[in-house]
């Protein structure tokens, strides 16, 4: 069943809000604390400017590179200059260009970022400029490098070529690189869990166990990947118990990363991401209609 | 200037977010509680799902009680089927209307409300019954009745003529018949205290004062106006301190209104018009450009 542009956007503007309140997230903002610099509401003004941009991807206007650029421009009209939902938004722009199109929401992003030209790697790196992301420096071509706009375009390479470069170093890039593999499985994890926990706890829930799976890639590029390597260690330490348990010991994780600036924000942009998929399908907070 | 639909809506759903997640925000919902049967994201969910009422409200396409109706309806699609937001929208549906118009909005939306019909009266007594809301049970053709409806038609109330009738015991009511009268002070009091707190703070503060002003209705409503005199009164007892002490403070009275089932919800709907209209004037959140 095709998905109206309207509630396309509305599932990827809740999944952004939701996943941002969501308590405690150990390391990143949500209700209990903020940092110095980004704040909650930051993240509503992030979630909410990119709105119409989720409409007009839902309805196929525009090409994938050009929306992000948008989206990431989007909130500079309400007066934010931080970086709040960049990886977010990458994830969740061509995931709403596929929700528009009505078919198997795995199969048709897959054909999304297929269609990837180059004109959208350099909108892409547009994006970059604008939202002054950080991201792990590895290879030639790496999606920080500030003349590989140029090379793109003289070597022909796609958005979807890029991500694949990337995808060895970032969360993100990986999901580009995989048909969003692992947001799919997340998703699936989100929902059992949003049925056994509540909404709030299902997703703290999903986030632990994300971390502690996959090493995130934002902690990777800030302190190193033997930094990202044990603080997945310590969110899976904290797992096994009775969930009440570990949703205890999450606020004291929480307390010790935000104390050791440890910010996972490459597993926050998946649980989004997996948030979004959840709610087009109506695994979560399905209509009783 | 005339103020586009999109950013309308934005500005809409920003105030409904802004004003729930400011904290602490004595007895009602905030970062950093829920209510037993009423949760942070049920008020995530009916924001995001207005958007493109307001949007359509900005356009001037539907008449002001189809707008709030059609508000108080799509939250449902998300399965919420609580109130949340039912006073801060109607509201915001007559000041989105004004604002898509482009004029000076305190003159518009005097405008909008006058316009208003005996189909807008019927239209809100729908929404009324969808809503679930609570209002104060005062005289013959209050927004309670359910069969004034039928009196409506046959005396020809128009929408403004019965907010008139419940102005003496209805905070939302007083507004539309007082042309929102108190949302522009409040919002002129909520630029001065952002520009000097803080967006969070500021909020808090505005709400504490208002509060204090004037007693609110959803509180007298349910436990009488006594009740709802004596929580101004304490709402009062902590303001003329140094600001963060009055922040402290009202944490404390937080605690002790969630204790007694003390909801002064009228006053946060209020503090959502105040936000929308300091929002789509620009004096909070403007942008750099």
């Amino acid at each position: 069943m095709k998905t109206s542009p309207d509630r396309v956007a509305q599932a990827a503007v809740l999944a952004m809000l939701i996943e941002l309140s969501s308590t405690p997230k150990p390391g990143n903002v949500d209700r209990g604390h903020d940092f110095e610099e980004i704040k909650f509401h930051h993240f509503l003004i992030s979630a909410v400017s990119a709105y119409p941009i989720f409409r007009d991807a839902a309805m196929g206007s525009e090409p994938t590179g050009a929306l992000i650029r948008r989206a990431v421009s989007s909130w500079r009209g309400w007066g934010l200059s931080q970086n709040t939902h960049f990886g977010t938004v990458t994830l969740l722009v061509p995931l709403a260009v596929a929700a528009g199109r009505g078919g198997d929401l795995k199969v048709e992003v897959a054909g999304v970022l297929e269609e990837t030209t180059v004109e959208d790697a350099v909108e892409f790196y547009a994006s970059f400029a604008i939202a002054g992301a950080r991201v792990a420096e590895v290879e030639a071509l790496s999606l920080k490098d500030p003349h590989a706009a140029d090379c793109v375009r003289s070597e022909g390479r796609t958005l979807l070529d890029l991500m694949r470069l990337s995808s060895g170093h970032d969360l993100v890039a990986r999901e580009w690189s995989t048909g969003f593999k692992r947001s799919f499985e997340l998703a699936e994890t989100l929902a059992r869990r949003v049925y056994d926990l509540g909404l709030n706890d299902g997703v703290v829930m999903t986030y632990l166990e994300a971390l502690a799976h996959v090493p995130d890639s934002l902690v990777a590029s800030k302190f190193g990947p033997k930094s990202a390597e044990e603080a997945s260690r310590r969110a899976g330490s904290i797992l096994g118990f009775e969930a009440g348990e570990t949703l205890r010991l999450a606020g004291e994780l929480d307390r010790e990363f935000v104390e050791e600036d440890i910010n996972p924000g490459s597993t926050a942009d998946l649980i989004g991401a997996a948030l979004f998929i959840a709610l087009v399908g109506g695994s979560i907070l399905r209509s009783e209609e």
